[in-house]
């Protein structure tokens, strides 16, 4: 790939889409399409053209007329790659420009639903300074990492029915409260309305119950990374979260990016993992297993943390094979996302809890203090990589916090 | 319904599966059928010999025509008892023997499925003998239930992928155990295999994102109830649940009964809560909001508890209004179960946690002193309660406990 010509699309060098990275959405209209610059292009029309072009496993019309992912994400490893190549080599290719050119669709144009049917949605709690940080604010009389936290990747599962795509709006939710001076929960909208900067990722190739599947088979079964924001009512977690965990704090809404970016054009980014000591067998992983991924988090157009994945803890193939270990299967669409990323500095932090260091220490936005979300308050989750050609740009994660019902 | 005749079915009067009760299950070559007495009526027969009956909205071959109830749950209500009803009358129709007597299947000739496809599967805690025991056992020196138990129904997403049907085997997992003697976690097959005995409820209608469903509007989602096992793994869940619950202690597998009882069949099972005091005001039902649902838990043929579902603390209404107070949207096919049933006697603990107070004080089955399940176990979960002529016997959760791979 490193080889590869430029493409024939205007303006696709330089915008972090370029024919290096071709994550794919979905359109109602279009169904699989793959960006490219500030276009689109429809799989179908390179079905169409192209047919087979070089690929030994042709890309198949009903893997592309869809109007989720999940049929072409259970073709497995080699309809990914050789899909990938099909769309490389068209893109690069000035002949297919005459044939191609007219089926792609600006970006402006189309109209992203959520990318692929999710089966089981699982939250991890990979970022070290994260849950240092978290246990600081919460538990400040104790050890800031439980026991268990560098023996294996804490992780719990959340609601799938309510991940969204980017752009949908989050109604602020209500619930139980009950913060520590007062004697009685009250009900009523979440006061700490906050988010968690994520990334997701999203498997493809299911597995059979009963077999774990080890850190190698991670590029087997996963297809790509999405951006994700966990968003989350601090006050409500509080009071619900002991003994079984987050439940109504976290599943109101996740939001995850309409592109999915193939790991195979993060093969760039890929970097060693901090020093973890010693793990057992079935979390070992062949480096380097960390991704270096820049994440900004914005609210109303002002960066307010960069965090960098590069800092994380758990890789994700040992998240894989930590929720596999027990016999558990892999479904087609399965989700899980790394948990809130967070670096040491304080403007590497992925949360607003964080950040107000629990409301404490207010941060500072649009010139004011801020602790957790107001009402119409937009976020935008952003994420780029090193790349064969510069820096691919991720799929963002945008929402705004429309107020309680 | 009362004054209904006797069906012509024989052996289906005092069976457990008189035309009071009429599950509902799914077998590959029939489609959705309903259980009588010994045998099974195909719901597609019914729709072709008698069409659309007495039905003001006749059943659609579409909605019984299916590998899965998903499409006869989203239609809802009124459909649900309409069919009922025109099952009702084609079974105690005597003129409907000549033509459906031909379409009835034995039980032991249908293989059935899981029921329903699972969309989000949420677990409970709404038990107040089994939180109590619980904390007892692995709190001893703090206060049994924690400080929002009794304002609440305690609950966390579980594993939908690994939702089984009643009759198949479970694997022993492994995972990380770390007794507390220990110094570090070990790999290993579960020491502490567990069983839950619980009832899930199915549900049929969706809901909006952003829109709570109130108590009052239970059966307008909720289609009906199953048998359920939440197969525990205690070592493996001791280790890993904190801060953020259970996971891979839970996540191998969850049995379901094949059959699914309608709500409408258990009217004569209503009964009060015991008193909850104060709830707020989201969480308010009208009574009788509980279920007299006897349950026995059979370990190889010998029943070694009986835990009443009357005793339970929170009602399938309050947790389906508290699963979505914060907007949370109902999928069709979403799953929730009740937490373990115990009642406050020793032999009425639904698990065997409990029943040998965490191992410490083994009970006795089979002639032998028991604690946690062995390889080769099986365990059986039955349900029956009060109806309008004598019991239903709801359906059983079967399994048999596999050696770890």
């Amino acid at each position: 790939v490193s080889e590869l010509r430029p493409t024939w699309v205007a303006g696709a060098a330089g915008s972090g889409f370029d024919a290096d990275h071709l994550p794919l959405g979905v359109d109602p209209r279009h169904g699989v399409v793959a960006r490219i610059g500030h276009h689109a292009l429809p799989l179908r029309s390179v079905v169409e053209v192209r047919g087979a072009g070089r690929a030994s496993r042709p890309l198949q019309p009903h893997l592309v007329d869809q109007p989720t992912l999940n049929a072409f994400l259970a073709a497995g490893p080699e309809v990914w790659a050789d899909t990938r190549r099909a769309l490389q080599d068209a893109l690069v290719d000035e002949s297919s420009e005459a044939e191609l050119g007219a089926a792609l669709v600006p970006v402006e144009d189309l109209d992203l639903v959520l990318p692929f049917e999710v089966a089981d949605y699982v939250d991890f709690y990979a970022s070290i300074d994260h849950a240092s940080n978290v246990g600081r604010i919460l538990r400040p009389d104790s050890e800031p990492l439980l026991p268990n936290w560098r023996h294996l990747p804490v992780g719990y599962h959340g609601r799938a029915g309510t991940v969204v795509v980017s752009g949908t709006d989050v109604r602020r939710p209500s619930g139980q409260r009950k913060p520590p001076h007062e004697a009685t929960p009250t009900y009523g909208a979440t006061r700490r309305l906050d988010v968690e900067a994520e990334l997701g990722f999203v498997v493809g190739v299911p597995s059979a119950l009963g077999t774990p599947v080890p850190t190698s088979a991670f590029a087997d079964h996963v297809f790509g990374v999405v951006g994700l924001n966990d968003w989350s009512a601090r006050d409500i977690q509080a009071w619900e979260y002991a003994p079984l965990g987050p439940f109504l704090g976290k599943s109101f809404a996740t939001s995850v990016s309409a592109w999915v970016t193939p790991l195979a054009a993060l093969e760039r980014a890929r970097c060693p993992l901090p020093w973890q000591g010693e793990v057992l067998d079935y979390l070992t992983v062949a480096e380097p297993a960390g991704f270096d991924i820049a994440v900004e988090v914005e609210l109303d157009g002002e960066v307010v943390a960069r965090p960098p994945f590069a800092s994380m803890w758990w890789s994700p193939a040992q998240m894989l094979a930590h929720m596999t270990v027990n016999g558990a299967s892999l479904r087609t669409g399965d989700l899980y996302a790394s948990g809130t990323i967070s670096g040491p500095e304080r403007d590497q932090r992925g949360s607003f809890l964080e950040l107000s260091w629990g409301g404490r220490e207010p941060f500072t936005a649009g010139g004011r203090e801020r602790t957790f979300l107001e009402d119409g308050d937009e976020v935008v989750l952003r994420y780029s990589a090193p790349s064969e050609r510069g820096r691919v740009t991720l799929g963002e994660v945008r929402g705004r916090v429309l107020p309680a019902q």
